[in-house]
C-alpha cells in the first residue's frame, strides 16, 4: 500500500493513495497520523492494507490526490539517522574536500543522526540565510522502521522494514568542513531533510525491492534538467538492514525510526567515479560528487552549488515509467 | 510549576506535580501528553498552572507521587540535541584521549545530534552489552523549548524556555574515539539518555535561574557515595538561549526539543581542572573527567568506568535542600 500524510496540523493526517497516485482516501478512522499506525503496525497495517485495496477497487470514497498537499509521511520523526551507504559517494566528497578515507569505511558503516523535528514536505522550499553556504541536495532511498530492539542483527533488522521512501538530505557544503573538524558530526550544515510525498510499504515494490536494497534508478533534476540517475540496488555497500542493525547496536530504536541510505551513487565498470549526464553518464545525486568528478576530469569545479530561485526535483519510476513515491520538488529560497 | 510523565504507552500520562514532589494529580483533561501540552503550550500551560495551584491548595484529587513511576517527561521526543557548554569539560575529556582541542571551541558552541526516540526514565537501567565499553555517566541540565524560528538570535532565544530538567548523557567511553574519527559524530557511544523524574517551569527555580543558567550545584553519586556537586551556573560558557541559537542557525526546531549543557564541569579559582570528591574537591559529573585529573595529579587513572550492578545517582537541591526535579537513578546492567 503507499501511505501519505496531508498537510494538516503538526503531524498531517494519514490518507491511503492508490498505486497510480492520482486518488486517496482519509485513513484517519484508523489512525490520525502516519506515526499513529506505526505505533501499532501489527494490529493497524492489515485494515491499511484493507483500505487500499478497496481504493484500488473504487469501493471506497475518495478525492484527487496532489502531492503539493503532502507533508512529509512523517512531518516530525522520532529518529531520523542517515548512512552513507553508498561508499563511493563518501570517497568522493572525501576527495572534494582534500579528507582521506579510512580503509575501515568499506567495512563500518557512516552514519549520523539527523534532526527529525521539522522535516520538510515535497513541495516545501529549501530555506537557507546565505547562497554562500554552498547548498547542495542529496537523493537518497529511506526506510521507516517498526520497533527494532537494541542488539538486533541484520537477519531481524530486514523483517522489521516497514515502509520505503525517498528522501533529499538537503546539506550545507560549505559548513560542513568546520562542523566535521569539531568531531561532533553534522548539525548546522544539516538543515531540515525533505520526503517524498508517499510512503509505501515493500510490497509495493515488487522485485524491484529484494529485501534490503532498492533496484530502480533514482533521478534527480537540477531547474528541470536531468542531473543524475544512478541505480540504487548497484554499489550500496551497506544495505539497510545492516544500516538498522548498525544504528540499533547499543539501543533500541522506537517504532517510526527513518534511516536513509546516504547519497545514491555508483561506479563505472571500470570502478571510476561515472561522468556527468552532459557527458553521457549516469550522473549524479548531490552537486558535490558531480564538481569533485569535474576536478578529477577537467580539473576545476563547473556546476555550482544550489541558488535561490533552483529547484531540485527527485523522483523514481518502476520498470513501466511511473512515479512510485511522487516527486520531491523543492525551490531554493532566502528566509521571508 | 512541576510536571511529570507518568509510564503509560510510548508517551506517557502528564501529571502536574506538588512543589515538595509528594503529590501529583492527572492533567490530562488539558493534555494527554508533556508533547501536546508543548504543542499548545500558549494555551494550555495557564490551565496547568492553575491546576498547580489548586495542587498545593489541596482543592483538587491528588495522589501520592512516586518517582520510580515515571517516564521521562518526553518518553521520546523529536529532538535532543546535547551542547558542550562547559568547555572545561571538553578540554579534559580531549586531553584524556590525547586529542587537541581548537582554540574556537570557546567561541563556537559543541553540540550534537543525539538520539531522542527512546529516553530512559529516571529509574530506568542503564543496558549495555559489554562492561568493558567504557560505561560513563553524564551529568547535565536539560531545557525544553517551545518553538523556535530559524535563525532566533539568543535574546529571542531566553523567551523560548518552556521546561528544565536534569538528564544523564550516558557515553560508552571506549567507542567514542573511532566514531569520532569518522567524522559523522557520536552514534553508537551514547546510547539512550535518561531524565529527571520532573520538568519544571523556569519560574520554579526563583532567583536560581538568570533566565539563561542554573545557579545551584548539580550532585552525582555513584553507589550512594559523593562523586560531583559543582555549580551549573559556574564556568557554563554557553549559556542555554546561546545553545538554542546555535541549534536555530539553519533550521527551526520543533516544541519540545531538548536542549542540554554538556556535563557539567567547574575549573579551581586558579583556572585548574579541580580536585575529586576524596580529596576535597567540587568533585566531577562524569566518571572520564576524574580519571582525567588522577592522570595529571598522580599519573594514573584509578577509577573505573560503570559496571554491572552499580548505580549512578544525580539529584539538584534548591538552597533549602529540597529536591528539585526528584533524583535520576539508574543501575547498570547487562541486556536481558
Amino acid at each position: 500500500m503507499k501511505l501519505a500524510s496531508l498537510k494538516h496540523g503538526r503531524d498531517g493526517r494519514l490518507v491511503v493513495v492508490s498505486k497510480d497516485l492520482t486518488r486517496a482516501t482519509d485513513a484517519f478512522f484508523i489512525a490520525p497520523t502516519l506515526q499513529a499506525a506505526l505505533d501499532d503496525w501489527e494490529r493497524l497495517a492489515p485494515r491499511l492494507a484493507d483500505l487500499a485495496e478497496q481504493l484500488e477497487h473504487g469501493s471506497v470514497p475518495a478525492f484527487r490526490f496532489h502531492e503539493h498537499d503532502c507533508a512529509a509521511p512523517l512531518p516530525r520523526a522520532f529518529q531520523w539517522a542517515d548512512g552513507s551507504a553508498y561508499v563511493n559517494h563518501v570517497a568522493l566528497v572525501r576527495q572534494a574536500r582534500g579528507a582521506e578515507m579510512p580503509a575501515s569505511f568499506w567495512e563500518d558503516p557512516l552514519m549520523y543522526q539527523g534532526g527529525s523535528d521539522a522535516l520538510l514536505g515535497p513541495r516545501e522550499a529549501i530555506v537557507a540565510a546565505d547562497e554562500a553556504s554552498g547548498i547542495d541536495f542529496e537523493a537518497e532511498v529511506a526506510v521507516v522502521t517498526g520497533d527494532v530492539p537494541m542488539g538486533s542483527d541484520a537477519a531481524a533488522a530486514r523483517g522489521l522494514i516497514r515502509l520505503v521512501m525517498l528522501a533529499n538530505d538537503v546539506s550545507l557544503r560549505a559548513l560542513v568542513p568546520g562542523e566535521l573538524a569539531k568531531g561532533f558530526g553534522f548539525f548546522q550544515s544539516k538543515p531540515s531533510s525533505a520526503f517524498s510525498p508517499v510512503a509505501v510499504t515493500p510490497d509495493e515494490l515488487g522485485p524491484a525491492w529484494d529485501g534490503a536494497r532498492l533496484h530502480l534508478a533514482l533521478s534527480s533534476y537540477v531547474n528541470g534538467k536531468a542531473f543524475g540517475s544512478p541505480d540504487a540496488g548497484e554499489d550500496m555497500t551497506f544495505d539497510f538492514p545492516t544500516l538498522i542493525a548498525h544504528a540499533a547496536k547499543t539501543r533500541r530504536l522506537g517504532a517510526g525510526t527513518i534511516i536513509g541510505s546516504g547519497t545514491v551513487s555508483n561506479r563505472d565498470a571500470d570502478g571510476g567515479p561515472g561522468r556527468p549526464v552532459a557527458d553521457g553518464g549516469r550522473g549524479y545525486s548531490c552537486i558535490a560528487e558531480q564538481r569533485m568528478v569535474e576536478t578529477i576530469l577537467r580539473g576545476e569545479a563547473h556546476t555550482p552549488f544550489l541558488r535561490f530561485g533552483d529547484t531540485v526535483r527527485i523522483e523514481m519510476r518502476d520498470a513501466a515509467g511511473h512515479s512510485i513515491f511522487g516527486a520531491i520538488e523543492q525551490e531554493v529560497r532566502a528566509p521571508d
